[in-house]
């Protein structure tokens, strides 16, 4: 029986956190605000904004909705991308993605004010990300995990974390950021041979391959922890499902994510974080 | 005993490949053109520069100096970069470090053109590395270590790559890079644990650490890649070593660079060969 690592009491311990650090910016009397700019009327991006506004609201952290039409021009969006970086009222700008196809989102997210990127769109933030220093921040999901590991008291200075999946919003980065806490990051991914060899040594694994259910056993050995951060629709069961198979790994590990209820139970916190996070530097 | 990688037949192969590319750059009228810009008179700083002319001017890539008074102010460092960066004559910039200290050498990288930026100096080329693709070039030693692996066929898809060093300059980027070309890398680094029992079961390992002959057998096994970055001057023995104990390693492993001779004898052709690609890119 693994330990169940709860991103529901994560999120509830940084809402204590961020409460009062909201509290001491308005002492100061500045209100933290997240601008959320969405183009179009999609599902899941209207649910992922309800979700960040009402965890944002609960912190004290302001959240202004911004929508353009789903046929709005690429100066349209530019615009609005300059109107936001101008407000001093705004701290954060999270642009949701993907865009309607006929958009260049490289364009629009390089257009953002690296200290207003919450969410790393930007090249400041990816350096900052692989340089551990600069401007913008770091990916919420990557940092998320980073979160769950800190508040169990899960040690990661020396310790070898196996991370399956590269992606440029959560793989590479959570390697890099836990090589910046003094962990030894190996990345696997698609084209790896043999990746359960090489996570079955590991003493953490993060797993972060995008197919539902796809990880099973093998790659896993008594005592590790491991941070689960699919979140895949499963239509068939009517349910939402990890990248690893729970049920087969949970009794054989030492500690474990759930799905739902793990990583995407942080994510909004940390981006309610961040926009305090940016408040704060542009008080100095 | 195993194959030596040689530096100097990389960079032979690499001049004839890239004096074919001049000559297509004067067909259309353009010289490429690498200005190095120096402050002080160092030693070893007027030795690389030195050895950068030879080479580059070797391959038919034009080179100016531009140097400052050690006492130079930061204002006159920004001016002569932006002096670089307007010069359309110009198509790469080498700034030497480290700068005097009374200079701040992240506000000059940063003043840097990304698109002339041959060596890695700013936020857009770190996230050029991180990501795969944008503004900016890789640092000219970590391509070293990937154009003596191309250049004896040493296939990387797919193989557990172990980098000894997490440094910006070097073990960060080549892990990184090597990801991109479907290798598996696992950065290891002085707080690692047990660093040598992972990169004993690694196919190729990429030893970065900085301190002269200190890795020995432990780390390494039979049929492996070695490639030995580190140049270190040993005043006692007065001869440059590498990071490897080469004589106690040589015998075990596959393939290995020796030093001097090795990635050394690469980095200045990839430094002329980023001041082509930048000319290229001009061009569209």
């Amino acid at each position: 029986m693994a330990q169940i690592l709860s991103g529901k009491d994560v999120a509830a311990a940084m809402k204590e956190r961020l409460s009062a650090d909201v509290a001491d910016l308005k002492a100061k009397g500045v209100r933290p605000t997240l601008a959320i700019l969405r183009v179009g009327e999609k599902g899941d991006q209207i649910a992922y904004e309800r979700g960040a506004t009402k965890r944002c609201e609960g912190i004290g952290v302001g959240v202004r909705s911004m929508t353009l039409a789903e046929e709005a021009t690429q100066v349209e969006l530019l615009a609005a991308i300059r109107t936001l970086n101008d407000d001093e009222g705004v701290h954060g700008v999270l642009l949701l993605s993907p865009l309607p196809a006929h958009l260049n989102l490289k364009e629009a997210a390089a257009a953002l004010d690296p200290e207003k990127d919450v969410d790393s769109a930007t090249a400041s933030s990816l350096a900052r990300v692989f340089a551990g220093e600069g401007a913008g921040f770091a990916p919420c999901t990557a940092q998320a995990c980073l979160e769950i590991l800190r508040h169990y008291d899960i040690a990661v200075e020396g310790k070898h974390v196996g991370v399956l999946g590269r992606s440029l919003v959560i793989g590479r980065p959570v390697a890099l950021m836990l090589m910046h806490e003094h962990a030894t990051p190996t990345i696997c991914h698609s084209r790896s041979v043999d990746a359960h060899l090489i996570t079955h040594t590991c003493d953490i694994v993060i797993v972060a391959v995008g197919r539902g259910e796809s990880i099973g056993a093998s790659y896993f050995s008594e005592g590790q922890v491991v941070i689960d951060v699919g979140t895949n629709w499963n239509a068939e069961a009517g349910k939402l499902t990890g990248d690893v198979r729970f049920d087969e790994v949970e009794p054989l590990v030492g500690a474990i994510t759930p799905v739902p209820g793990g990583v995407g139970a942080v994510t909004t916190s940390v981006l309610a974080q961040h926009v305090i996070q940016a408040a704060r530097r542009r008080l100095g």
